[in-house]
C-alpha cells in the first residue's frame, strides 16, 4: 500500500510550498488537500486554494465551520439561534479567531484522514522568523500528534516541512521543489486585495523573503 | 481571584453528575456548562441539557458544529455547497461520527474557557465499565491536556471526576452530591424516547448501574 498525504491547504505561499514538497515526497496520485472555511475575512483565500490544488493537479476538500464565531463572540445561550459563520468585525481580527485554533484545524484533519485512510497530515506551520504563534510550534505539534494518536489508536504523522525555515529559506525550498508558477495563484495580502497592496505586513514579508532569496515573485509579474 | 470551571453538558447522566461535581468543587456562581450542537440524532438531548443547567442555576452555552457531517460523509469539493448539520443515516451512526471527536469537543473547551478566563474543564468521560472510546482514557486526556496547554501557552486543567468509576459507582456519587433531582431532567435512550425506551443498551446500562446502587432512577419516576 502506497504512503498518503494529506495537505492543509490555506491557498497562501507557505501551504502551497508544502503541497508541492508533499507531491516530490509521496507522488501526486497519493496526495490530496484540505482547506478550512472558517468565516476568514477574505473569501479569496477560498478560490486561491482551489486554484491552487487544480493547478497542481490534487483533489481540494473545504471543511466548513461555523463554531469559531460562537467561540469568540457571544456564546450562544439558546440552541435555536443560528450563527452566521463569515462574521467579521471592521476591526482587525475576525470575532471567529480562537486561541489555538491551529490545534482544532489539524484535529478536524486528522480525522478526515484517519476516515480515508491516510497517514500523514502536512501542514506549513513554523517557529521561526514570523510565527510567534504557540499551536504553531515544534514541541505543540508533537504533543498534538501524540494527543491525536492516543485518541483515535491511530499512527498518524503530522509533518511540518517547514518548521526551522526562514522565509527566504522557504523561497528557496519553493524555487527548488518547482513550486514558483504555482504561486502566482497564491494569496497572502491581509487587505484582501488582488494584485496585493504591497504595504501590509504579510506582504512586507513575502517580499522581504523573495528578495533575500533573489528570486522575483511570480504573483507580482502577474499584476 | 476564584478558581472557575466549565462541564461539557451533555444533558446525560455522567454530565449531569459532573456538573454536580463540580458545583460542589468550585461552588455555583464559578460553574458554567457548555453543551455542543453537533447534529445528534437526539434534538432531546439539547433540551435536557438546557433543562439541567436551568435546575442546577448554572449557565449553559451551546456551541454549533456543521464540520462534523463533512468529515464522516462524502467531503465537499465546492466551497460554495451548503452543508446540513443535521444529517442523519438511518442505520445506526449518524454520517457525522467523526473518529476521536472528544478531542474536538474538549479542544473547543478548551478555547471557550481560555477566551472566558476559566481554568478548569469538567468532562464525565470513563475509561472503566462502559466506554471502550479511545478519545475517553485517562491517558488521552492527558496528552490532550498537555497540547491544549503548549498551543494556548495555558494552564488549563481537564477533570475527570467519573473516568475510574463504575456505572453504579457514578450513581452513588450522583446521590452523594445531591444530584439526583436533576436526574430526572436528563437523558439517556438511545431511542430517543421520553418517557425511555428502557430495551435499548443505555437504558439497560443505566437501569443497571442505579440497580446495583439500590437507588430508583428517578427519571423513571417521572414518566
Amino acid at each position: 500500500m502506497q504512503t498518503k498525504a494529506l495537505v492543509v491547504l490555506s491557498g497562501g505561499q507557505d501551504s502551497t510550498t508544502c503541497l508541492y514538497w508533499a507531491i516530490k515526497n509521496f507522488g501526486a496520485p497519493n496526495v490530496s488537500s484540505i482547506t478550512f472555511d472558517y468565516g476568514q475575512r477574505h473569501r479569496i483565500e477560498l478560490d486561491c486554494a482551489r486554484e491552487v490544488a487544480a493547478y497542481a493537479g490534487v483533489d481540494n476538500s473545504v471543511l466548513p465551520f461555523n463554531t469559531f464565531s460562537a467561540i469568540g463572540g457571544d456564546a450562544l445561550t439558546d440552541s435555536g439561534i443560528a450563527v452566521s459563520s463569515h462574521v467579521s468585525s471592521d476591526s482587525g481580527l475576525p470575532n471567529t479567531f480562537v486561541p489555538g485554533r491551529n490545534l482544532i484545524f489539524l484535529t478536524y484533519a486528522a480525522a478526515f484522514a484517519y476516515r480515508r485512510g491516510i497517514e500523514n497530515i502536512v501542514t506549513g506551520v513554523a517557529q521561526t522568523d514570523y510565527s510567534g504563534y504557540p499551536d504553531c510550534r515544534e514541541e505543540t505539534m508533537r504533543a498534538l500528534e501524540a494527543a491525536l494518536n492516543l485518541g483515535m489508536e491511530s499512527e498518524l504523522r503530522i509533518l511540518t516541512p517547514l518548521m526551522h525555515l526562514s522565509k527566504c529559506e522557504t523561497v528557496e525550498l519553493a524555487s527548488g521543489l518547482g513550486a514558483l508558477p504555482a504561486m502566482a495563484l497564491t494569496h497572502t495580502c491581509y487587505n484582501g486585495q488582488r494584485p496585493p497592496c504591497g504595504q501590509c505586513p504579510a506582504c512586507e514579508l513575502r517580499a522581504r523573503g523573495f528578495a533575500e532569496a533573489g528570486i522575483d515573485d511570480p504573483l507580482l509579474q502577474t499584476s
